[in-house]
């Protein structure tokens, strides 16, 4: 149970002599980052991209989408630019993402084999076509179009903000532009 | 400009040396993390909890806040736990979260200032209360009850998956238990 094991560091480490290094409270780099939750990312901005810590606000989502302009991806991406000094917005996604041919069937499915009711699954499917919802992607680059262009389109969003669109790809570091914003 | 920065470095990342320290495809740690999007946090939970790199999956947002069953931050957290091999959910929130008591209105007033319409603001807001969707909180102690409450009474959680709600320190590193998940 990795709570238990994380009291435990962390009882350690206030006990020690350790000092907390403080980033600063706001961005270094100026920018806001909409990435993907995966673990291989971690370290790969960090060191294909020099994203340091504390350099931006990173905001981070199953694949890096945002289709909804009342999502909270948005409304956090919205507090950066007014509030938090991000004048610029980057949209990173990456090859090999799991997101891509994702079928929800399968998840709708294994939500049933670990005790979740037909009942229960109906009844959030009223508000909302479940596996629409939980959808992956065929192309890369059509999931961080759609991303940047709800972005881009806000109705909130100052009009000169640029968006950018990249995909990195996790073996060589490389990334590419999809979508220049300036 | 961060964008010409970041190409400029990663096409002499990709044509040097360094090779790519590839992290696990799955989290090593069997967790999901959803956690603030504030540039202190990045440093301070691989050094006062033990989250290095590849340990968990980490989604962020503003505040580590979800109340939206449909948002797509609920959304991640059940591919997550589904499909990712999670099956412990942390909620981590921390003190001097920029979101305490964080005024909407004057956010709204910016948006005027930087040229975002009247109508704009109008028409978005009919279908969301902007002022409660931008909303931040008084107690951080509140805001991870509530998203931890969002996620456990999730329709499509299984049943058995724990759900802690925690609070970090910054200053300290010290990590306090709000909801206990087990």
């Amino acid at each position: 149970m990795l709570l238990e094991n994380m009291l435990e560091y962390n009882q350690k480490f206030v006990e020690g002599d350790e000092s907390i290094e403080k980033s600063s409270l706001y961005p270094k780099k100026n920018a806001v980052v909409l990435t993907c939750m995966e673990p291989q990312l971690d370290s790969l901005l960090r060191n294909a991209l020099n994203l340091q810590d504390g350099d931006v606000e990173v905001i981070k989502n199953a694949g890096a989408f945002v289709s909804d302009p009342y999502d909270s991806v948005m409304r956090s991406l919205l507090i950066a630019v007014y509030e938090r000094r991000a004048d610029e917005v980057f949209v990173i996604g990456h090859h090999d993402c799991w997101m891509k041919d994702f079928d929800p069937k399968a998840t709708i499915e294994r939500m049933g084999l670990q005790g979740v009711s037909e009942e229960s699954i109906e009844d959030f499917s009223h508000n909302k076509d479940l596996s629409k919802w939980l959808r992956g992607y065929q192309e890369i680059s059509d999931m961080v179009k759609t991303s940047v262009n709800t972005i881009v389109n806000h109705p909130l969003l100052p009009e000169d903000t640029p968006v950018h669109g990249l995909i990195i790809d996790p073996d060589s570091g490389k990334l590419d532009v999809i979508v220049y914003g300036f």
